[in-house]
């Protein structure tokens, strides 16, 4: 099992032009890690991977797991061996963030940050699955729902990649949460503070793997998409 | 042997402010392809791997076997598997690119192309090894030679990235050549034509890995590092 790898298919950048079949199943994305998160085809919710379970959360904010042939455009995985990074107490998301920057020096390293704890005003979101022909990210996250929390217990997983990647991955951190009772989650899109355990863990590689079988990504013209620009509005 | 998987060691993004120390050997880089390119530390000339051989270039034009502890900021290499894909005659550099991306439509794919034939008017660099403490790319690429030759027999072997990872690897082609006689290769800024027999081989996953136990690439700030100014200077 390899612990120094993280493993991602499909790019950010596939999702700006609507290219958002399912190109890889769940089972797949297991073989490579126990832990890890995505969106499913036509943007079918938000996945979070823990201890081998993956969990989706749709647009009516149900938790679900969902089966081994369901398929995603885009996520990543990793085997989990976190060490533990810091104790913290009443942190913002920022502090949260730089906090772990300035202990690991890790900005230009791919790693994961996982944290369990007690987490207030946590607002997430999910997307609406859309259907065929695939509109824009722009257009079919018009379809998201928001939910929140006032207080919550529960479990940050993120990601962070090096700036030099925002386009394949999302450059810094891509925060996805799952609440301890599997009630509540999605993608994280901030919350007040946290106060819990912070565990890190680096990786020396990315393993980068493209839908080279999917015609509609090996014709697309990339050269007019505004891939950094679209990130930037939809994370 | 995973013939799908380019293994890709450092960044073309870090050669630009001069993180320039070997932290890869060829021994390394050998266990991921009998095939491949790279540069030695402090930019110690320019390497082509043909059948497992490691060739280097140096700035007085010679054409060296290097050793397995031979180290390297950035290299990549991978296991051939090529499948013929057309014979040219006569063909430009531009029109040798252009009928390749037109054949596989690949452009958002990262694959190799090896050329064997006779080219006319070739025109190769390589720079001289510079010591500690490291300059940055455009000063450290000052102490260049180039070489040409009217008309030589030899193997190119290139790579081609995606636009997306420019930065992370050079985006588009990336060519080196060595003669057939083993007396003359290096980079190729350019030749002619070609007549001969092109190879390609394609591949769906980059095992992109970092230099992580580095100080200097650890702590170095990419932010105000024109990156895509550099490669297009450079390459």
């Amino acid at each position: 099992m390899n612990e120094t790898t993280l493993y991602q298919h499909g790019t950010l950048a596939l999702l700006v032009p609507g290219l958002l079949t399912g190109t890889l199943t769940m089972k797949e994305l297991l073989a490579h890690g126990d832990t890890g998160i995505g969106t499913g085809e036509g943007l079918d919710g938000e996945l979070i991977i823990l201890d081998g379970k993956p969990y989706q959360v749709n647009s009516r904010g149900e938790v679900n797991v969902v089966p081994d042939d369901f398929t995603l455009p885009f996520a990543n995985s990793h085997f989990a061996a976190y060490r533990p990074l810091m104790t913290v107490e009443n942190a913002t998301q920022e502090e949260l963030h730089d906090q772990v920057l300035g202990l690991t020096h890790d900005a230009n390293t791919f790693f994961s940050i996982l944290v369990k704890g007690t987490f207030t005003d946590v607002k997430t979101r999910a997307v609406a699955k859309s259907g065929r022909p695939f509109k824009s990210l722009a257009e079919t996250a018009k379809q998201q729902s928001v939910f929140d929390r006032q207080e919550v217990e529960g479990t940050l997983l993120g990601y962070y990649s090096p700036q030099l990647f925002n386009g394949a991955a999302v450059g810094g951190y891509h925060d996805h949460f799952l609440s301890a009772d599997h009630g509540f989650g999605g993608h994280l899109l901030g919350f007040g503070t946290v106060t819990g355990e912070v565990q890190v863990q680096t990786f020396s590689t990315l393993e980068q793997h493209l839908p080279v079988d999917d015609a509609a990504y090996r014709d697309h013209d990339f050269s007019q998409d505004d891939i950094a620009g679209a990130i930037n509005q939809a994370e």
